[in-house]
């Protein structure tokens, strides 16, 4: 039996899983896994033989932590482990040139496949979506499975306005640029109400916090969260006055999100 | 000893774990805790006793299922349950005008207190960050906890840009105002390649589909989720175009989460 050359909503599809890790990767003290998803996603997370990753290597570590609570259907060796080009890494994947259709050629053929990211949702903050899209396209069932999202987490304990958020990925690098794109979202915060979230990498936590410091107004409201979920969860929400009257050291290493609002 | 007169970093303190409830209030078939909370959830809602919620009666039905589960360390009885005043609820809770400090004064004398809404994250597309709010200018530590949020499923689950994104709440009631800001949504959208997230009362799904297919241009991206992590959970990612001349009805029952992207 040949399988079916076009898209169709045959039974004999698999579907896409969309599989949250943890939020706890390249931290040393990693948490348990039951702190942070549910009972469900571990199951599926077991049962699921295809998948389509980042990075090998750390899909295969987080399988191995999955098999300790519920042994995986197919064994380590035996996992088929597609990894995302290298080009759709990051800041490439919502551009709508990668085709990932071929990625999803076991789906037809009646195979489950999952997707993960490094760490918490794919497809949010993270690549994926060109994925998720194709899914769509060959008429695929799309199951967002329930796990941790930094940048919510972060915005709910953040006090800011939940009712109306942005997330904008990552600011520019340069100062100069830097500084005039956090006046920019500071605009839109103050003006439209908008709590606008980014993100940064971990090293360059304290220059971003510096910029914050010196860009925005002294009234403007400022949360930094970094290792939600981790044993050294810490969260933020002050005045940027208040922040400058009594600085905090953000850590190096730990991944922070950083929100402003009215 | 008398409790400190001003706000301290006194160990005594009690904590605000902001703890997300199931996606299934007021459907019929509720679906197990175990699928979308993870356990961690679970331990820490059954050792509260102290809540600030929308509604008394479905944060105890909550902690009765949570009870079958674990056992709650007070009983429903006993439980110290607080409702968030009517003013707050859905669209005033952003404003600034309401200081929630005094609904925060157990955690004063040492309790850890649980935040809750209707479904999903207190205080994202919910009230509560008023809440959050005071719990920061009283020094509390504030813990969010994993469990599911609607929107961000939704977002994952469309295929579209999740490395930028904005969720904007409820549009318009008035036909010609919802139309007006459907185009002002799509414009930003294809302009900036922010996916704009919005929701409806689900009775007004089957209209803000029809505003949506008049309204957005044929080549964009509109998708709809509804009931995810139910048994009849549906997401659909299409053109416009296809759309049109494949429609789909919506439950009028069940919550769904609308996104236009690129």
């Amino acid at each position: 039996m040949a399988g079916p050359l076009r898209p169709s909503t045959s039974a004999v599809r698999g579907a896409l899983y969309l599989v949250p890790a943890t939020l706890d990767f390249g931290v040393a003290d990693s948490s348990p896994l039951v702190d942070v998803l549910p009972a469900r996603t571990l199951q599926v997370a077991a049962q699921l033989s295809h998948w389509i990753c980042e990075n090998a290597k750390s899909t295969r570590a987080f399988l191995k932590r999955v098999h300790e609570l519920y042994p995986l259907a197919v064994t380590l060796q035996e996992q088929d482990i597609v990894e995302l080009p290298h080009a759709v890494h990051k800041k490439g994947d919502h551009s709508g040139n990668f085709d990932a259709r071929s990625l999803l050629h076991q789906a037809l053929q009646g195979h489950n496949i999952g997707l993960i990211s490094e760490a918490g949702m794919p497809a949010v903050a993270d690549p994926g979506s060109s994925v998720v899209h194709a899914a769509h396209t060959l008429g695929l069932t799309v199951v967002p499975l329930v796990g941790p999202v930094s940048l919510l987490l972060a915005l709910a304990a953040s006090g800011l306005n939940g009712q109306n958020f942005a997330f904008v990925g990552y600011l520019p690098q340069d100062p100069a640029q830097r500084s005039q794109r956090i006046r920019e979202l500071e605009t839109l915060a103050l003006k439209t109400g908008q709590t606008q979230i980014f993100i940064e990498t971990p090293y360059r936590n304290a220059a971003m916090l510096e910029s914050l410091l010196q860009s925005l107004k002294p009234t403007t409201r400022l949360a930094i969260s970094s290792g939600l979920t981790l044993p050294d969860a810490h969260v933020r929400s002050d005045s940027v006055s208040t922040w400058r009257q009594h600085p905090t050291r953000l850590d190096k290493h730990l991944p922070a999100v950083f929100a402003i609002g009215a």
